[in-house]
């Protein structure tokens, strides 16, 4: 049986009522969820969230990790610049997490579930000694050989990024010291709980065409960049000083001393889409893109900051 | 980033050994896996284990618990007649079992993988505060329209299994009281760790176009058989001397004071299929099938031994 009830909180019944699934398909209640093979290629993404190492159940609420569960796999699937087709949650949930926590869980999930209109199909709820388990799997669809790889940027390609960058990691800054709650800081929070999949422009971005290699941003540049450059077999120059931030991650990191530049490029967890494409491509798109650099020949990974070269670890950066 | 090393233990270069993608898929080491659509209607499903729960670290070996957590969800594949294209594992492991307990975790769940042919695709792996928790999910095909549900068995038909019943409900008794490791007693937790998805026989009966209900057993069959008869809207009666059970169960069960068929009724992880079609279809397949009773337009679920109605509850049966 498809989302299986182990445990017995009713549970399932309400995500039955949440997701009811599409003409064509079925959903929870057989052995196997059931859904058309249809055109092209089929692309999957899973990710396993746990309480205390991903997210702690009193720093977070239940509806934005309902919520930031299925966003991290969206974002998978806008990477390639597909569309997700159907989800799977399997959670497990200690006797403290089986009433009123996990139906809130579940409104975060089906909430950025209806923004992009997939259908929860299937998945697995069980109990757990201790820890909430949580894991997701995504199941969506590209055009064949549409699906955009890691593999190929080219020399002389510009590096672009969908939006703003280190928000998400003022927002934890600011969870875990316990920052005052000014709007700024709420809405560096809001980043790092309920980030937003790049579905649209992952499609419209494969569709131009133009996209050398693409991938989503979860660990920061400093490290995503490295495995496009790795997986392509070429090198890089960032221009710091050109990287999206927002005022809002301006305004606390100057508050607090912080950099907003290592935040953007170290924090991680953003979201937004990193890609290499002929420079000029944001001339032809009909939302904005940032270039933030270019593809090299030379291997290599290269930091400048108002066109000089400078020294970058996780800790700031400085002139060489 | 699919099956993503978020702890670092090199435990992802030992998945790659085990497991190449095929010629037009691409596996571990993008956002997504990549697959061809294909003809036909996709299925889906996924199980999570979790340990303390599902499973102990002391109870079983790594490489059981490895083959076991595969078994259960190509068993569900193996219910809708379905052929397993890729799976996906998605592991949490605490700093304990991230050296050798992970290797031999692999070792039994590419051991059963290599046996049915089909890859590991992706996943993701990651560190737990305490407990392994295991999340496996399955993507098979199916014939469009082709997949056996639950809900078509009909009054009239035959009950039908394809093997025996309650050796892993034994096995289970058997580790859990410590019993003396007889060649019957090891046979029967043999069956306990290492039950055989029935792939092959359930692709059979799908193709044979006589079946009408079907899944696979994985509580028992006074439970699994009750989902049959709901979601078919009929009833049925149970003939509990033609189940078929070992000699190993018999003996082990008489020699502890045990009824077997209590066992297998009642005891569940025997993942054996479970179906409707017309009676003496056992003459018309090249696997054995056992009748074990008949589907009625009567509702409820009726229990018989030597043809008289018997009362059963899972400490056993008494005749009224």
């Amino acid at each position: 049986m498809d989302l299986k009830n182990k445990g017995e909180f009713g549970f399932i019944d309400l995500i039955k009522e949440h997701f009811k699934a599409p003409e064509g398909m079925l959903g929870i209640g057989d052995d196997c969820a059931v859904m058309p093979c249809g055109e092209g290629e089929l692309i999957y993404s899973t990710d396993m969230l746990m309480e205390g190492v991903h997210f702690l159940r009193d720093a977070a609420s239940p509806e934005d990790i309902g919520w930031k569960s299925l966003a991290v796999n969206l974002s998978d699937i806008a990477a390639m610049g597909g569309v997700p087709q159907a989800t799977f949650l399997s959670i497990a949930l200690p006797k403290d997490a089986q009433g009123e926590w996990a139906e809130r869980f579940i409104e975060g999930y089906a909430g950025l579930s209806h923004m992009f209109n997939v259908p929860l199909l299937g998945g697995d709820t069980t109990s757990s000694l201790r820890d909430v388990a949580i894991n997701v799997g995504v199941l969506g669809r590209v055009p064949s050989g549409g699906g955009l790889r890691r593999s190929r940027a080219v020399a002389g390609q510009g590096i672009y990024v969908t939006g703003n960058l280190g928000d998400s990691a003022g927002g934890l800054k600011a969870i875990l010291n316990g920052w005052e709650n000014t709007p700024e800081v709420l809405s560096l929070i809001r980043a790092h709980h309920r980030p937003l999949p790049r579905i649209s422009e992952g499609r419209k971005l494969a569709g131009s065409g133009m996209v050398g290699a693409m991938m989503d941003i979860s660990d920061g540049i400093a490290s995503d960049l490295r495995h496009i450059l790795k997986a392509s077999g070429v090198g890089a120059e960032v221009y710091l000083d050109k990287i999206p931030v927002s005022e809002c991650l301006k305004t606390v990191c100057s508050r607090h001393g912080l950099q907003a530049e290592v935040l953007a490029v170290s924090g991680g967890e953003d979201y937004e889409l990193l890609f290499t494409a002929p420079q000029g491509i944001e001339d032809r798109l009909d939302f904005p893109v940032y270039q933030i650099g270019k593809i090299t020949s030379q291997p290599g990974l290269r930091w400048l900051m108002d066109a000089q070269e400078v020294d970058m670890d996780i800790t700031g950066y400085r002139h060489f």
